[in-house]
Parts: C-alpha cells; structure tokens; sequence
C-alpha cells in the first residue's frame, strides 16, 4: 500500500431551510442562509479513497467505478487544487520533516451506497467525502468550519455534510467568500430521535438541473428578493432556537413552510420550474391530514411527523402509496407481520388523497439523524495496491 | 307579462393579474388590484331574468332551474337589499312619477350555457347578471362603474364583468369600499383580435375552495405581502400600458409571469394551496416551449401564444391533449377535416411533455375578447307568465 492515502466516508444533507440561488455562481456564494438535518451514514453515505503517490501521471476520479474527466477550472479541479493548497501552506510550509505530497497527482476513488435513481443529491455528500479524505490523506490541521470552505466550492449544499447534526450554512457577506461557511448548530446527541422517511417519487420527466433553475429564479421572481432579505433570516434565528429546545413542533412548522416557499419561488420563475407532481403533492396533503389531526387538543395539540409515532406515519404512507417490496426496517419498528394496513387515526379525512398506484413512491428509507464524515480503515479503501478503483459492489 | 321585468346576460372574465386576498371579507375588498379580459358571451355567458311584483310574496331565486335559498345577511341578499336601495333613492325619490317597486319583492332566473364541470367560475357571471338584470329592472341611472361596486358584494371577481374588454378592478384603499369597482382600460373594439382557448382540466379531488383558501393565504404567506405592496402594481401599470400598445408580447409576458405569482403564494400558504396538476403543468410546459421558439430571432423574437397562430396553437394542444369529442371551431379556422395532426414547429421539443391520456384535458373551449352586460328582449326571458322559471335547456 501507498504510505499516503485515505478513506472516508460523508452524509447526506437535508435541507430544512432551503439553499436556492448564488449571488457568486464560481465560488458558490448562496443569497441566503440554509440549514439542515445531517442523515445517519449508516444508512446514507458517499464513501472515498485518496491517495497522493509519485507514481501517479495526472489527477484521476473514478464515480461508482467510472472514470469521470477532471475538467480544468472546474469544481472537481478547484476542490483539489484547494487542497493542495492548504497541505503546502499549512504543513510543508510549517513543517519542513512532512512529507511533500502536495506536488504528486492524486487518484480518487467515490462511491454513493445509495442509487442515483434514488432522487437524492449525491453532489453534496460526494463533495463532502473528497474534501474529508483529502482533508485527512493530507493531514490538514483543520476544523470542519475551514473544510466546508472548499466543499462549497464543489456543490454548495456540500460544506454542511462536514459536520452532524443540524447544521447552519451562513450566507455570509465578503466578496471572498471566508465568511460563507457552515457551522454546526447542536450534534446529533442533542437531538438523537429526530428520524426522516424519505419517500423516493418516481417522476419520467427530467426536471430542471438546481443549478440553471436557481439562477433562473434569481434573475426573474419578484419573490426571491423578499425571501432572501426578510424570510430566511428569521426563520434561521427561530428554526435555531426550536432546535436548541427540541422544540418539534415548532421545527416542523418551519420546515414545511419554507420546503412550499421553496417550491412557491421555483414556480415564480420564468419560465416556471416544477419539482412537484401529483405524487409529491399528495404526500403533502397525507402529512398535512395527519398533523391537522395530530393538532387537535385532545391529540395533544402538536405536529408529529416525522418526529413520534414513526410506525403510525408509515403505516399511513405505505398504505397511501402502496410499495412493490417489503419495507426495509432498520430500526425493527415493525415485527415479523411487517407494515399493517395503516390503521386510520380518529377523524382523519381519508380522501385528502387517493391511493396511488404501486411504483408512484418508488422507495421509502428510514433513517435517522447522524454524525459528520468518519475516516474509515484501509480495509475500507476503494483504491487496490496499483491506484486503480477496486470492485465496489458490496461497499 | 308583468310591467316590471328584465333579462340581461353578462360575461365571464379571465383574470391576467390576479384577485387573491380580502382586506375586508364582508364587503369584499381585495388586497391588491387586478385586471382581467372579459370573454365572449356568443360563447360564454350567464343570462338573469329580474322580476317585481306587488303578488310575489318574498325574494326568490332560482340557479339552472333549481331554487336557492336567499340566505339573510349573505351575499345574494345584499347585493338584491343594495339595488333596490339605489331604486328609491335615485329613481323614486328623484322623479314621484316612477312607479314604487323597490318594496315588491323579487323573483329571479339565472342560467349558465356552460356546464358547472367546465371548472369555470360561474358567481362572476352570475353576479354580474344579477346586478345588470337588477338595474335594468329598476332602470337605474348609473354607469357600469357604480354597479360594480354592487356586483363586488356577491363575488369579488363579478365587478370585472360588468364591462366589455379590458377591465382593471382597483383595489382602492377607503374602508367603506367606494373606490373599490371596475373601470374599462380598452374596449373589445380597441385590439379585438385576442383569443382564448380554455383547457378544461380533469381533476377528481376538490380544490380549496378559493374563498377560504385566500384568506389562509393572506394569514400565512410571508411572501404575499410582497406581492400585494411591490409586485401588482407596478404590473398593473406594465399590463394596462402593454394593453394600450396591443403589444402582445409584453402583455403574455406579465399575465403568465402573473399566474405563476398566484401559484406560488397559494402554494407559499400553511398548509399549501394546489391548483395546479400534472396535467395543468404540462399545458403550461407545452405553450412555454412554444413560446421559446417563437422568441427565436429567426421567428420573430415575440411571444405568440394565444394571439395569433390560433389553429398551430390549437393543433398542438390537440396533439399533447388529445380530445374525446371532436374539437369545437367556432371560428371556423380548420376546415371539414378538421383539427390537424399537430405539426410540429421547427426546434420544438418535443419532449417537454408526454401525450396525456384522452380526457386529462375534457374540454376544450375557443373563443375570444367580448363585450359587457347585453339586455335581451322578453322572448329571452328566463320567468314564466306565472313568475316562475321556464325550462331553460336551450337557453
């Protein structure tokens, strides 16, 4: 093995406070703050291989086991030369016995444990886990808040994969960009029984990419603006706080709100931009049914999904939204009967949606909220002796 | 016959900047001004037959044959107190001569030609045949503007339909409602060349009801606010100019750039608003695809839908929406074979939308820019010799 190299792997985000237009589209500035839940790896992760060796011709990428072209100037490229960067000025500059690795090409080897037809960005774990397994095959001496930095640079939403729990991005002012930053706002221990079902929808059309989309957004709705300067900032000063409480009840008002004022200035652009369907929009209506009942005084009069009760929410959804396989039940909820029938709660309008057809909620994953990236063993390396991607079925 | 009669039709408007939101919901003051084009009667049109006599022995009513109540204190019931208040006092307390029917009670007929189904909203219509019905029966001296402000009472969009054309409601800002009515910004004589062609959209679950749905927005949305203070009416002055010009392409540009607003505040609300399907998205995706290839300098760099080019835009809409029954052409663009294969336009993607199922769309109506309130003749009347409603299936 190559005395420098190093594996890790990094969660997905995500957000409660959404990310949705750049007002420096190459360093990746965002026009408002964002904030996110970070998913548990055990069930969702990007895991990568870095290893700088002497031997190596030019920097290589390979994704899922498919060598991916480094493009000049590009964010994979900016990552990497970032990286390099910080490993020279920070350790050999520093340290005159540290090895001089910042000058050898690397090869770097990502894999997603998650299909890409699963709907969810891979672009922010996969960036996140590059500037970890950089961050660590060079030894940087850096906290996260200075990783995310550069993982911004790759995909915006990124930098807040660096760390666990619920995670603040900070928009941030200066025209460099080295006070856009995340920044965690409580672990994952504070808040340990915050869980996610996420519900996979399946949709033929290719919808607008989210980078021309909120650039579109920025350049012609009326209501980002307000949004931008008077929405979000209280909404992260409040979704802070009702973190800081454990306050759910209060957390899930405002992720929903601001999840539909997401999607409302996505459809105040022009031409409009649709990331909803009738699928995506029933499950809303199921959730809403839900919590309305939930809501009432002698129901305890607060929101529950996705927090309490999970078996109750998937049961409901299941039903709703019938699945070709058997629900994958991480967290053993369910006995050897699996899901039920999704027993209807006293008073809860069953015709605020129709059931759906099997194959419209394509997927359904349970997970949880987690930690920040993990430096994994060299057991767990996606690189074999000779620098080339191992097979990477079963990681 | 009875001395004291009237039959009047009036229109259906469509709004381009649009209603949504009461400062006051009792006399029904909007938060922010729209404008709408009124539509042809030839094709869409409610007729009202208003009756006073001394033998009628309280105020009734009759809906497509059926009888409604007249609810004490609602809308129907001061629209009707209203307009016999403006009898007295502007006829029979000016000229002692007039006979003294504003204490006879009322019997009224009202009839829609287009089906409940067709998804369009019949209380403008209706209300605004009401009111022109009622003035003509009390054959009061007031201009359309005054009487909008009684049509505003039953349901807020009918103030529009008591003109012809091109109709803004001005929101106006006095707490009793006085410069809260209609005013014409063009006739249908000044650009009469616009067309509509109405996709009536299948949709098994109920919408909200837009009375209560636009005060939830008004109650929730963060971003309707903006929109009422920033946004309308800086596009009702951009609108009414484009109008005044005939200058289509800015005025599709706004009115598209408008309805979009709408759904997104309605979806911006808590919980969120959707009036919008699968099906409606893909109208929407079709004619903005249309419209990007009309905008190419080579083919005239203008927004072209639904202006000119009628049977290409019809053709089209055929094709991604094909129809059950054979299509409607009232203005006799295609020929005996009828609706055309939908040619393709040179660039069109035609990918932007998958052929919808027969009957997501279920009907198709063409027709165009029309005039205000028409009184019609006895042979029309909707009041038998008795005071009670004919039968009306050919009306």
């Amino acid at each position: 093995m190559s005395l420098h190299t190093a594996t890790t792997s990094a969660p997905v985000n995500i957000a409660c406070i959404k990310y949705w237009g750049k007002r420096d589209t190459k360093l990746i500035l965002p026009t408002n703050s964002s904030l996110s839940v970070t998913l548990d790896q055990d069930h969702l992760r990007s895991t990568t291989t870095s290893r700088a060796d002497p031997s190596f011709e030019k920097d290589r990428l390979w994704l899922n086991g498919i060598e991916e072209e480094i493009q000049a100037g590009g964010r994979m490229a900016t990552c990497i030369a970032e990286m390099k960067r910080l490993r020279k000025e920070l350790v050999e500059e520093v340290d005159a016995s540290a090895p001089k690795i910042s000058g050898y090409f690397v090869h770097i080897a990502s894999h997603n444990n998650f299909p890409t037809a699963a709907g969810l960005a891979s672009s922010a774990s996969g960036f996140a886990a590059l500037t970890a397994s950089l961050a660590a095959l060079y030894a940087l001496p850096c906290p996260p808040t200075t990783l995310s930095l550069i993982a911004r640079q790759g995909s915006g939403s990124a930098c807040r994969s660096l760390m666990g729990g619920f995670v603040a991005w900070n928009a941030g002012t200066d025209a460099s960009g080295l006070d856009s930053h995340a920044v965690q706002i409580a672990p994952e221990s504070h808040w340990p029984d915050i869980h996610a079902l996420i519900c996979v929808v399946s949709d033929a059309k290719k919808g607008t990419s989210s980078t021309s989309g909120m650039q579109r957004t920025v350049e012609t709705s009326p209501l980002l603006q307000h949004r931008i300067k008077h929405v979000v900032p209280q909404r992260m000063t409040d979704i802070s706080a009702a973190i800081l409480a454990r306050d759910f009840d209060r957390f899930a008002e405002i992720t929903m709100a601001d999840s539909n004022q997401f999607h409302a200035v996505a459809l105040d652009t022009s031409p409009p931009i649709f990331y909803m369907n009738d699928v995506s929009r029933a499950i809303v209506a199921v959730i809403e049914e839900y919590n309305r009942i939930a809501l009432l005084p002698e129901n305890g009069g607060k929101r529950k999904a996705a927090y309490t009760q999970h078996q109750e929410i998937i049961n409901l959804i299941v039903h709703y939204f019938p699945q070709q396989d058997a629900f994958k039940d991480p967290f053993a909820l369910f006995g050897t009967a699996g899901v039920g029938s999704g027993a209807v709660l006293a008073g809860f309008n069953v015709n605020v949606a129709k059931v759906a057809e099997v194959g419209a909620v394509k997927g359904l994953i349970h997970t949880r909220v987690g930690d920040g990236p993990r430096t994994l063993t060299e057991e767990e390396s996606l690189l074999g002796t000779n620098g080339l991607p191992l097979k990477m079925a079963q990681k």
